[in-house]
């Protein structure tokens, strides 16, 4: 796919296409279905997947297959991506427990946060490492993509460090905006927001009901 | 804004607009600043803030104040929603703590669970219940909002107790799909799923600069 720029509202899709396609058993499988299945629009879908799969055909939809290794290579999971978590609070440990990242190509390397008795609470074998090691670990180990799971009161401080440890991208897990260089790229999921995102939604259909 | 449809797109966003607006202490606002700051396009912030408030004038943006009160208005963040979560595992904890829920206008009134065991992990004073209670005490209190945040395991069996209790709006926090009545509306907030869209955006804008 190199050299076809795909929008960011495509990109946001491909994962979900991506963990569809591999749970289906057909040995085809039509944008129609996807859509219907996945509660989007029939006309988004055939575009997403037309950019990224060309064997598709009218009627009888896509090898199976063929879009699994096509998604498979747009979204980079061919090659298995090492991350850190940072924070080893209740979210990074719910995180390091989290079933879902090694089926979407994620290694998760290590966690770290500054207080080392929280070792006792983790129960997987990834170890817990102080924040004074990260640069150097993330040197060693060719990690560029982490998560951010510490406090709010945290975050900015942890970010900064972050980027001295050579992080290029972050999924910024709290409900704060962090400051980061710009050649570091942040997407945030705060659960908060996406509640508010949620209810807007609710609220608007809501209201579209009753006029 | 009665009537008036908001794109989803768009409505994603206005959480985003809320926090940034809350925590600014000037008396006018640009959509020009506004994108800046959030690393969104200046066109579509000036087209998101006018569908919601009519105050803004070229030039001299809007009047903060104006702007913070109908973004909450049309998210509804004035009228607090109740909200329970449904599972108490450590991803349920994070949530009972993590700061953010009340500034956006929601109460977690309750987590339900069934191993009644993890209340001595708990450290919040919001109660942990029984999952048969569930139905019961959404009717009485009127909640018709809820967060899924079992193991993937478990997702299908609490997200029906959900939907048997009421909960007309669910943010689905698992890795799973989930089969829902067609009356609820679901959001799912994935972080495994979020990774592999950061990767994504990070691998296609490493090709566009190679290209």
């Amino acid at each position: 796919m190199k050299g076809k720029t795909l929008s960011k509202a495509t990109l946001s899709r491909l994962p979900l296409y991506l963990q569809f396609v591999r749970a289906v058993q057909t040995e085809r499988i039509s944008s129609a279905v996807i859509a219907r299945k996945l509660g989007l629009g029939e006309v988004q879908v055939r575009k997403d997947l037309a950019s990224v799969c060309t064997a598709g055909s009218p009627k009888v939809g896509y090898p199976a297959s063929q879009l699994l290794e096509d998604l498979e290579k747009v979204l980079g999971i061919r090659q298995s991506e090492k991350v850190v978590i940072v924070g080893a609070g209740k979210l990074g440990q719910a995180l390091l427990e989290y079933d879902g990242f090694r089926d979407l190509g994620f290694e998760i390397m290590a966690v770290f946060d500054q207080d080392s008795g929280l070792q006792n609470e983790i129960r997987t074998s990834i170890p817990l490492m102080a924040m004074r090691e990260m640069p150097s670990y993330c040197q060693m180990n060719g990690i560029s993509m982490g998560i951010l799971a510490v406090s709010s009161g945290n975050a900015q401080a942890a970010a900064d460090q972050m980027a001295d440890s050579g992080i290029k991208a972050m999924l910024n897990c709290t409900s704060c905006r962090v400051q980061v260089p710009e050649t570091m790229m942040v997407y945030q999921n705060s659960i908060p927001l996406s509640l508010a995102y949620l209810k807007a939604m609710a609220y608007s259909s809501n209201q579209m009901e009753e006029d």
